[in-house]
């Protein structure tokens, strides 16, 4: 999902990362025009917008952070009923930095294990915050912040995909 | 340097450091279009075309590697030229993945330590190979992969501003 104001490492290292495990991967502009630009002044093409629909099917919904944009996904109703239907149906939901707080917004995942940006900490009441990086609990993968997008993107594909794709994955990523 | 197929990490990772850290950048499309497509089909709106010209104050050029965008760029006679002008002036150069290829190409650098993806290491022949994740001699800067992109963004960013300012920002992403 992307927002005016998103984070670019936090948004494209899980497209990236995903697209080279094999999963079909749709980024989507929460806006009405394709073209998003990032926290640091970089327009991407998104591959459709949110307004077009048919969003129901994905596996795994992902909300980069990055400032305005992670306030601008909290914004959106639209962003807010697909997050509740994708986790409440036991679908993946990723969220990183500051995007934790999205889901604090509409109620989402209360009372799991959770990490976010140092700066977001108090608008996560009901959450077990804790420190790590990265963390998986249950269909809720959290990421701290920009530094960690790669491991939060292999956290991301390794819910999708076999272990051994990932270490092929990181291979040629030259992490291993 | 942006051509098609170039790696989304490898390019934005250096563009978001970099401007975070208060660094004019420009991302620079070699085709003559604006819009440039990552090797996973991530479409980027460059800032300016080579074609414009005026490239020749800069302090550093920047090639990112992915696959065909960094064979793209060998084959950019007009990227050559502009590399030998920086690096024989003593501006900063940064290659990662299979960018560090270009330099072979043209001659650039020639005798530097380096380091470059494992798949490219034959084509390295001149320099001085080292199997480090992120390598500074003088002023090449190279990394080794995607994985690596943060890291060879804070190489990058390390030349060009204080210690303080780069310990402000791995605050800010997490990072320490």
């Amino acid at each position: 999902m992307l927002a005016d104001g998103f984070e670019i490492i936090e948004a494209m290292a899980p497209v990236d990362i995903l697209r080279r495990s094999g999963v079909d991967v749709k980024t989507v502009s929460i806006t009405s025009s394709l073209t998003v630009v990032s926290s640091h002044r970089i327009k991407v093409v998104a591959d459709m917008l949110l307004g077009d629909g048919g969003l129901d099917n994905g596996d795994m919904l992902v909300l980069p952070g990055g400032f305005p944009g992670y306030e601008n996904l909290g914004k959106s109703r639209e962003v807010g009923e697909l997050l509740k239907k994708y986790y409440n149906s036991g679908k993946f939901v990723g969220a990183i930095c500051g995007a934790p707080t999205v889901l604090a917004k509409y109620g989402v995942a209360s009372g799991r294990k959770l990490t976010c940006h140092r700066t977001v900490i108090d608008e996560m009441d009901g959450y077990k915050y804790v420190g790590d990086p990265v963390v998986t609990d249950g269909n809720l993968i959290t990421g701290v912040g920009a530094g960690w997008s790669i491991d939060f993107g292999y956290a991301l594909a390794s819910v999708l995909v076999d272990d051994a794709i990932i270490q092929k994955l990181k291979t040629g990523m030259e992490l291993i």
